[in-house]
């Protein structure tokens, strides 16, 4: 294969036709494929079914402590969920409050929180003229859609293989205190899978910030969500930031996020937030008119289904054994089709639920639409950006996990196909 | 038995003696009851059991849309879960939006979308100087609660037999337009059981109001919590809110909530909002960026176990056989030790969780702490009122449901022993 840079124009024509042909056949077959959104497959979703039918007696639905999970109360948690969780995060139980099935609901509600309360001690935010967020990107749609719906200014930190670029990140904090916040998806980064380094935690942990109630949001929804568990080397593990922002000094800093939703079930799963025990005593405070309580009942389903972290560390290896091939059979359609050209770069995960691709600059908006008029739906072109503006319009993010291994070969293809034909109209323009 | 009033001092003292015995022998028993809050009892919560284990196939999971119920999605909850919660507050499905486990967190996220994002295309409420709500009393401290976090004034309206007092109402919407809305519980209410009357309904609907944003925070948690519920004479239904707004030309006025929580289970059960189509696009809209979807499943578990409307009646009925006799195990308590007495009234409810008590003026506090120290545990007095202030201190919510019935005997023969002891000392003071 020759990097399509080096050919010649009748040489790309004559493969932008034949490629057209190859495309032209897969639009005739009407097919219905989906890459878009991080979705479990059903194999994966049949894995959890013992959890649904686990607690049937009254007895059953008891907590250690005595807690009939039934009834009301237990606003932090149960203290054998939390304990679940903290395990699972690698902090301590009574740094974690264990909530509903959705940990963007306690990120949504937390931006809420700090609008209407304020962090720190200081002004809510929404008695301020401008606040801004540090937003790595490529990175996560649904972050900068909280941002969006508070009007929250986003400030875009492009995303390396150790994380958002630090150096411009210190510059920006140093010199502005409209700057409040910054969202991070730390390991197996979504969309581009990258894993933050301990230098990236470290300097984002001690970070002098014009604004005292400068706050880090660690979504941290990947954080046992290997695609090679019994490879060392390719089984990635981000530093505790909690640690790290107390022995910086700045323990209040961070408040960090997971869940189950890609360990049980998307829709029934249980979520936790975790920080400082003092971040923790105000968030109690602050949740306390806002319920009574989560659903202790799941809670419970999850400790007796998934037991510990051992227990976890068990169940997600099965999880990666669906993913596995579904990751590497795209990698190898990139690569067998791409890896010579010259046109892109992909990023190869460890971990977490997307592929990260850079087409050439001006392609992404157009290979999407590509895609979809054959039959193959992608995230939306520029999603992984601030406002959904990809300022290079090079970004796509491939979800593999959702179609079957038949499915996805077939949409992989395709979108190669898409991506060479949008890629050679661009050098022959 | 004599009206207290009219009994000489001499005569007074000695029955004070006389109680103050019966008052010691109950301490010295070292009991610990507690009729403090509105939770189901073990027996109520055993009803549902059969609710936990009704999904255990993958098959079961699917709703009948063919939505994988187990998965990410549908913000409005699913058509079935709709159907559902719309038959029982008699609105249209499409009317409504179910949510998690708890109807208080929605009316909590209600109150923050209006202070970041305001309603009617207004001034959002944290932007002002000044919101006030209007708070029927005695009314349910959670819902003050949520005024009080927010920093929202409360101005108490007193309640009657047939809701707030209306007059009252329109006089204080007309002139102030910082008044943006106002809690209700129209179907007996916490705590005095009553049921808001139809003209009181219609008033509400056709209030004209200085604040064009102003809101009714309809919280129906007691739409089909009958205690006699074969008693056509002894069964209250409040009129349905959300027609009466759309004829008296304000559709957009009301949002009314309801919940499972005393139908299946207080912690693990679904919650619904309803409001005219336009109020739900709204919501949707502002919901989207926080969360993807509630729980599926438990929607789901809830439509197998509930059915339909007749469904939710036969299952309420059977809750009713285990509060009939405890409602009717402290009125007749009540009515014996204190009938004739002239110290104290109280409300005699057809449904829902309270008894309301009346004490003399400037007694409940004292009632409250006499019986805490005995080791019966009440509704902090004041409890029912905004900031905890009761204006004569008089009012005590009573909850008869927790305790079994023989504490609950107990417990009640305590109550009106403080009360005959605090109203004596009272009289002779």
């Amino acid at each position: 294969m020759k990097r399509y840079a080096d050919m010649a124009s009748a040489e790309l024509k004559e493969l932008h036709d034949k490629l057209q042909q190859e495309y032209d056949q897969f639009a005739a077959k009407g097919l219905d494929l989906n890459m878009a959104r991080g979705k479990p497959g059903s194999e994966q979703l049949a894995l959890s079914m013992p959890m649904l039918d686990i607690l049937t007696s009254s007895s059953d639905c008891t907590a250690e402590d005595g807690t009939d999970c039934r009834n009301y109360g237990v606003l932090a948690g149960l203290p054998e969920a939390r304990r679940l969780m903290a395990e699972m995060l690698g902090c301590k139980p009574n740094q974690v409050i264990v909530c509903g099935n959705a940990s963007l609901n306690i990120e949504y509600d937390l931006v809420a929180r700090f609008e209407l309360e304020g962090a720190a001690g200081q002004t809510p935010w929404c008695k301020l003229d401008t606040v801004k967020f540090l937003c790595p990107a490529p990175g996560y749609d649904r972050h900068f859609r909280i941002c969006e719906h508070f009007g929250i200014e986003m400030i875009p930190v492009q995303m390396g293989e150790d994380g958002p670029d630090m150096d411009a990140i210190e510059k920006l904090v140093a010199d502005d205190p409209a700057i409040k916040g910054i969202w991070c998806v730390p390991q197996y980064s979504n969309p581009t899978g990258a894993t933050y380094s301990r230098e990236t935690v470290q300097r984002l942990a001690a970070l002098k910030t014009a604004a005292p109630d400068f706050r880090i949001f660690w979504d941290n929804a990947y954080c046992v969500h290997d695609i090679y568990p019994d490879d060392e080397a390719r089984r990635d593990r981000v530093d505790n930031i909690i640690d790290a922002c107390e022995q910086a000094g700045n323990p209040d800093r961070v408040f960090e996020f997971c869940s189950t939703s890609k360990i049980t079930f998307p829709g029934a799963g249980i979520s936790a937030v975790a920080a400082s025990e003092s971040n923790i005593s105000w968030l109690l405070e602050s949740m306390g008119p806002q319920t009574i309580g989560y659903d202790k009942l799941n809670q419970l389903r999850h400790v007796e289904f998934l037991r510990d972290a051992a227990g976890i560390q068990e169940h997600m290896a099965k999880h990666a054994q669906f993913l596995r091939p579904r990751f590497e059979a795209v990698l190898t359609r990139l690569e067998n089709d791409l890896g010579d050209t010259g046109i892109a770069t992909w990023t190869r995960p460890h971990g977490g639920y997307f592929i990260s691709f850079e087409g050439p600059e001006g392609t992404a908006k157009e290979i999407v639409a590509r895609a979809a008029q054959a039959g193959v739906k992608l995230t939306g072109a520029g999603a992984t950006w601030p406002y959904g503006k990809d300022p290079h319009d090079s970004n796509i993010r491939i979800a593999p996990s959702y179609p079957s291994l038949e499915d996805l070969e077939l949409a992989a293809q395709l979108f190669t196909i898409c991506v060479r034909l949008v890629a050679i109209e661009k050098l022959l323009a």
